[in-house]
């Protein structure tokens, strides 16, 4: 044991501090490095490690690497009365979506379903910050991106599709909103990597090799192709992630995202869809009491022990804003040998 | 074979005919008749017998049982400048949604985005027709509607969730729009009756008994509950389809859709939410050169030999309109035992 680094224990406040101060001497200019910070700080917050301060390691490599520009200044249009469009001017996403999302809520006030793109954006976090953000704000949210085409068509077993996530938030009286985001993929493209450094086979539905034979060489699976979700449900998914938050919002596909990167492994460039809907459009002076009818669909779910989407990473919100959050010691190593990272 | 009654080809025009006959002898009004009876040619034209003439039995019967207000006179309204509701009065779906679509197509025009709410409608019918002829259009059309409770909740095993379809539909230049709709269930609810019929087991992870066991018995699962196609993401999606289309506007959950029913075996009656997007609305004049960059993710799958969701559908259209359609014996003598059947 002598040489392994102890886990340590941050409160959450200092996880923001160390985040912040990373980005910041990796050259990030710092209303980009706020709020990539504050996407970290939510990750370890709720649990989530792999979108924690670990994304530190993958935005600095990012940086270094020349594929996000660092003083991006979003610049917000509104291409028709119900639309917002941000050109992230190649930034980090996280700031493009602050900067709509004022307008993307007046506007669902104000005509009832509203949506957001934002373009030219490079992506490395989760969507459901984004729409519980949305969902705390009394909307309901619908949020669509490609990334790097890695995934086969069902039917297929070449990559078209990114891992394309899907994310929803729903806002409920009292409680934390109703929050989903899952990739299309049958798993995540983070577990196959933990297979392949952990030189475990991965299960051989997973995926198929480059010359499109299943396989269980977790190596092999990220040279070839993942699959879908649930089959030919999950790839239709797939396309229309794809087709809405590409070429509807004139940004890039999963397999044009991938053909930029040219092998230089940066994370996926492009575009997002957000949706949202005031439910007083709809429901008016209703709202309330319909809100409480979708709270009896959560109880049946509940009340038969099922779990709702989110319920893991709010359990450990409620813990992580009491007691901090534990970093593995060589992880925390890792990121203070990084520039900024040592006060 | 004595008197096993031969099957019978049929051309569109006939199929329309005799379904508008028999929908008119059950009492529906002509404007409601005339709607029921083209997705019923749809259907049939497309090959999905199961949403075909077939269907002349279901409506018949449910507008004998009193569930269905056979002359229910659509009303329209704008709740908010993106959006219109339509109160189907207590009728089928269809001529609601005819209703509607003009002007959810001109909002979606004007401000980019729009969303169609139908309410207290009877829904009897696939979702692929609404989405399609919106594509049609030139619109994106994403479409929603619960029904009864029938499905569990992945990590439950009592039902809370309809089969809860999610359609999709994007025009394509020159071609048939991308259409798919599915159930978020793992299979149609008509599947396990088909298995049933027939004294068939079905695989034991299509759903429980009704003490919440797994069951080969298709009986106990028709009895039990179903589950959700893609595990816990099906499940998620499947909730979405309940909030978006039931408390979102107003309208049932599946829960109360068949608590209504109060096991009179009537369709479900409820809501359906239809969101369009104008691709014009985020491309301007670019919409042509972004539509012909989807068309490379469609060749990009079709390419490698997989499919596109609706491409059987568009094959058996193309049989139907030059050959016309061939209907079983034994439904065709039991549509025309129905009155209006024979001419």
């Amino acid at each position: 044991m002598s040489g392994a680094p102890a886990d340590v224990r941050l409160t959450l406040e200092e996880v923001r501090a160390l985040a912040r101060r990373v980005l910041l001497a990796a050259g990030l200019a710092a209303p980009h490095a706020f709020a990539v910070a504050e996407t970290m700080v939510a990750g370890e917050r709720d649990g989530c490690a792999s979108h924690g301060i670990y994304r530190l390691l993958v935005a600095a490599r990012s940086i270094a690497a020349g594929v996000v520009v660092t003083d991006a200044v979003p610049a917000v249009s509104e291409p028709a009365p119900a639309l917002v469009q941000v050109d992230g001017g190649g930034g980090f996403a996280q700031l493009a979506f602050e900067t709509g999302r004022p307008l993307l809520a007046e506007k669902a006030r104000r005509y009832g379903i509203a949506a957001l793109a934002l373009n030219h954006v490079v992506h490395f976090a989760a969507l459901w910050p984004e729409v519980e953000a949305l969902a705390e704000d009394g909307l309901v949210a619908l949020a669509f991106t490609p990334s790097h085409a890695w995934v086969a068509p069902t039917g297929g077993t070449q990559p078209v599709f990114g891992t394309n996530p899907i994310a929803f938030g729903w806002p409920r009286p009292g409680a934390h909103p109703f929050v989903f985001d899952f990739a299309t993929s049958a798993v995540a493209r983070g577990e196959i990597e933990l297979h392949r450094r952990a030189g475990k086979p991965v299960p051989d539905d997973w995926g198929y090799d480059a010359a499109g034979a299943p396989t269980t060489d977790a190596e092999a699976v990220l040279a070839g192709a993942m699959r879908t979700f649930g089959g030919h449900k999950g790839s239709a998914l797939a396309a229309m992630v794809e087709l809405l938050a590409g070429p509807l919002i004139g940004d890039m596909t999963s397999r044009e995202s991938i053909a930029l990167d040219d092998g230089r492994g940066g994370s996926p460039i492009g575009g997002e869809l957000i949706v949202a809907i005031d439910p007083a459009g709809f429901l008016g002076l209703g709202v309330a009491g319909h809100l409480q009818r979708a709270e009896a669909l959560f109880d049946a779910i509940e009340g038969q022990g099922a779990r709702l989407p989110s319920q893991r990473r709010y359990d450990a919100r409620q813990r992580s804003l009491a007691e901090g959050v534990i970093i593995p010691g060589a992880l925390y190593a890792d990121i203070l040998a990084l520039p900024g990272g040592e006060k």
